[in-house]
Parts: structure tokens; sequence; C-alpha cells
């Protein structure tokens, strides 16, 4: 009779009872917050079968976990907390109601490990395709970390390796989940990210960062992102950005570009960020002491120059914001 | 090249520039707020192409403004404010740019019509239809109304009029955007729901109300929302509530059951609340003077009793929590 709310029922068994910091959860017309002493940070991103994951290679729970950590990659990429989440889920003819709990517990475990409360959500029916939709709040003390302080003379940094996500998702397409044993690194960056939680203390400590941006889209137009919003130019070094030997394995296997997996591939979740060089040494000093490393791939140039990539013989080519595009030509017109 | 990019980048000129509210807008990895010293309000509900809307009659203006109408109604209900939104937007491959202009035009305008700021969102593919989640913050700066306080001898008040958005749907299902000239109320009514942010002020001064639901999926299914919630049951007097000329005109020449819409249409976004005999009084008096009227349509009663309708006979008939419901039969089984 009432299915949606029996399924929303049953799917809520599946979150943790709610922290202190939520006074009513889920249940009402709307979730109720204590107040909060900084400023609120608020995202939005939605998964969609077929175009952001598939569940031929990605397990339910994963796509739980993944929906929730693409959203904790962006608080995180400001320089804050996340505190409380909200589900809004398209329902599929196909999926199953063992799926759409698995599902949810992924996002419940994923919430846990973060201490973020699922406060609430929505249901509907998405006929040809599972939607997931999550909005995370969040929490600043400290100024927020935006694209749009990057100052010429800056030190470009990245945390972790780039790549990685992008490689898995071809190995995965291609080989399906069998790939995962040959390549756990690559495949597990793409099917279960991780935002970088750990390094947001060290980031918005004293007012060292510039400009802060997570990769989503692909370096290249997480590049562009910053010189659009800070008018400032990038001269990236190609022989710098780290290389997981895995991912060089893979590109080697594949006869696939390294390089455009690095630049284009996106969804490595990884944190992409400017600072002066007298703080760029402390920074780094303070991340190898934590065992999160940042490594420099370049300074910020002036504006005219746009995003460039020197090459190994010293060549400087401009790169194009052509980061992974959600909406693809095939799916537009 | 950067397709999704342009596409954002046009859609958010439709919107009006943020208030002092936010500290920072759209274009970063999130927004920022500054922070607001009641409680916080948070909640999420989804549009989607066919299930909740047709565009061959709904104007895609109509539906962006509805997409912001039926949260700001979860936030009224709550006795809250509304102060900033998210839009996740899954664009389908049939929708036109200049169709996905007219929706933001629509959310711009409600927005600024309730001094709502839209702070952020998402773009995605959608091949099959288009979606828009919306998410609304909002402010408690009283104690917030809940499903959960209603107590035996309560009254049951209805704001405005039932029923109306539902026969406003089916006229529209079966004659096409021309039936709007013979009900313009009803057809306004489902295409373009205005919640009672007009009542939220009478409702919360002093601890009056003991409960508040907005009418979303009918009024049966509302009453027996608060009835689990407030462990209580609900004797309503049929011949209470209130029915519009124009709702009885369209169930006479229809031939359809007006009380079958007042019960289960849904979407009518008026607000269902219980108080004492004694408050009661005073609310309906300040309620008149203020221009916007509630109908006392029933009492609280005992839990074991569930949810009653009274008809003109004095028969007393059980009611189930049959309310519209978002998964029908048909789309899931």
């Amino acid at each position: 009779m009432n299915r949606e709310f029996e399924l929303i029922d049953r799917l809520c068994k599946k979150l943790s009872a709610p922290s202190k910091k939520v006074f009513l959860g889920i249940g009402d017309d709307a979730a109720v917050l204590e107040p909060i002493s900084g400023k609120i940070l608020l995202t939005v991103d939605a998964l969609v079968e077929g175009i952001h994951f598939d569940f031929s290679f990605c397990a339910p729970k994963e796509v739980g976990k993944k929906s929730l950590a693409v959203n904790v990659s962006d608080i995180v990429a400001m320089g804050g907390k996340p505190l409380a989440a909200l589900i809004s889920l398209g329902v599929s003819n196909d999926v199953s109601e063992a799926a759409l709990e698995q599902i949810y517990e992924g996002i419940a475990d994923f919430a846990q490990a973060h201490s973020i409360d699922v406060v609430g959500g929505n249901v509907t029916s998405s006929p040809e395709r599972l939607m997931l939709s999550v909005t995370l709040l969040g929490e600043a003390q400290n100024r927020p970390l935006t694209r749009s302080g990057a100052c010429e003379g800056d030190v470009v940094f990245i945390s972790g390796t780039l790549g990685e996500a992008a490689a898995g998702l071809f190995l995965l397409k291609r080989e399906g989940r069998k790939v995962r044993s040959r390549f756990p690194k690559l495949t597990s960056r793409y099917l279960t990210p991780q935002a970088r939680t750990d390094l947001v203390g060290l980031l918005t400590s004293e007012k060292r960062v510039h400009s802060l941006i997570d990769v989503s889209d692909g370096l290249s137009s997480e590049l562009w992102h910053l010189a659009k919003a800070s008018k400032v130019g990038f001269l990236i070094e190609e022989d710098k950005i780290p290389v997981s030997e895995e991912l060089r394995k893979a590109s080697q296997e594949t006869k696939q570009s390294l390089r455009n997996w690095q630049l284009s591939g996106g969804e490595d979740y990884e944190l992409l960020g400017t600072c002066s060089p007298t703080d760029w040494l402390l920074l780094k000093e303070e991340a190898q002491r934590a065992g999160g490393a940042f490594t420099q791939i370049g300074s910020v140039v002036s504006f005219s120059r746009g995003v460039l990539l020197k090459d190994s013989s010293g060549r400087e080519n401009p790169i194009s914001p052509s980061g992974w595009n959600h909406l693809s030509p095939s799916e537009r017109d």
C-alpha cells in the first residue's frame, strides 16, 4: 500500500543514530541541526547510473560510499569539516531492494567513518537509472579555502598521486571486476575514493594556503578553475606530477597515455593548491611528518600566459581545460 | 569543449546576486554561508519528468518554481524561514537549453519572492528524464514545529482548501493547458503551488501549535504521519473539510470523487496542524485578521482509534494512509 514509506523505513534502518549535533533527524518535514559556530558550507553532487557508475563493475555498497565521498571532498577543498548529509534517491525499475539496502550500508559506513549524520532525504522513482544526489553540510571554523586566492610566484602543490581512478575505470570497463586483483590500487581509487579529510588540519592551520580545489574533473580542468577564479596562469612541470608504479604498469600494459589519465582523467579527489614558496617548505615538512605527502608540481605565473605544461625537454605547451566532462558530446547536442 | 561549464554559466546568469547572508555563492567547491543564530533546517525534494511533471502540460518556468516551492513548504511546516538553496539538475537528452534557462528563471523568481539565495548546485546528464533535486536550508528562530506533539483533545486545523492541485492535475492530463481558462485556480494550484510562508509568523508566535505538517502527499497520508509520530488518533469530520467552488464544479463535470481528491490527492502544500481548543480560538481569529484562513476539520483522539472520517450521517469510517505514492505499483514491484 505504501511502498515508498516502507522502503524509506527499511533504508533508514541502515543508518546510525544521530549525534548530539542533530536536534531532529530523519522523519519530519525537515531535519533540524543545532546551531554551529563557524561558517556553513553547503554542496551537492549527484551520481547517475550509466554516467558515473555502472552496476556491472560497481558494487552497490561502493556506489553508496562514493556518493558521500565526492561531497566530502568538496567540503575538504574548502578547508571544512563535514557534518550532515541528505540523500536524494531516484529508484530505478531494475534495482533490487537488496541493492538499495547495500547502497545505504555504504553511505552509513562512510558517514560513520567521517562522523557525518545522515539527517534526511527523499525517495522517488527514476525508472531508467538509479540516481543518488547527496547534499552535504559542513562547517568552516577558519577562513574558507577558496579557488580565488592564488598569487603569481606561488608554489602549486598536489596531494597524493593522480590518474589512478581514471586508469582504474578504464581497466574495470575493459576487464570487469576480476581486474581488481591485478590492479588493486587503481580500481579502488575509482570504486571507493577517499576524500582527503586527513589533510584539512594542515591546510587550515595559519593562513598559509592561498587557493585550494579538489581534483574531481581532472588536473587540467581544475587548474583552469583556479586560473579563472584567481586571475593567474600556471606553469606545471610534467615530470613532477607524481606517478604510482601501478599506474605506470597499467599504462604500459594497455598502451594508454599515462599523461592523459593524469591530466583529464578526474575522480582522484586529491587536493590541488597554492601557497607562498616560504610556506611551502613548512607545509611539505609538516605533511611528511603527518604521513600525507604533498608534491610541488609547478608554479603560479601571470594570467596572460594561461595554463602551461613544461615537458622534459623544457618546451612549454598550453593545456586546455579538458577535464572529464559529465555532459559528453554523445549525451548533449 | 566544456559544455557542462558553459551551460552552468548560462543558467547561473538567470539567478539573482547573493544577499549578505552568503559569504561565497556559486563557483567554488562548496557555498559558504555566514553563521546563523537559530537552529538549522535542512530538506531535499526531487521532481522527476514523467513522475512529478510532464512538459506536455507544465511550462519549464513552472517546473522551476515548483521545485523550490515544494521545499519551501517543508521548511514552513517546521515553523522555519527558508534561506539558501542548492539545485541538483539532471539534464535529459530531449530538453532544450532554452527550456533549461526557463526552469532557472522560475527558480530565480520564486527564490527572489521568498528571499532565498541559490548558492550552488550540480549539473549532470540524465538521458531519459529531466530531474531537479532541490536542497533547501532554513532557519528556525523559535522551537521547530514537528509532527510529534499532537495531544488528545487537540483541535485539528488546515490552512486554505484541499484537493485542488489533484483536480488540476486530472484536468490538465485530460484536456491539456487549454483547460486553464476554465479552471484557473485548480490548474495553478498544481502548476505553481505556493508554500504558506504567510502563516509561519502566526504559527510560531508563543507555544501554541502542538504539531504541524504540510500536505504534500494527501490529507489521509499526512494524518497518518502525525498519528504515528505523536501516537494519537484523529477524528475528521468530512463536512468540515473546506471545498472551493471550482473544485465542486470540476467534480460535477468530470464525475470524479471530490473526497478522493481531498483525501488522497496531495500537492496542496497547505498546513495541517493541531493545537489546544483554547489556542485554536486565538489562532483562528489572528489568522482571519491576517487574511489567511484556518479551518477546524476535526479533533485528536486516542491512538487506538486510528484515523477516522465521520460522514454527514455521523458514521465513523477508518481511513488508510493512502496519500499519493511516488513509487506507484506500476513503477515498483
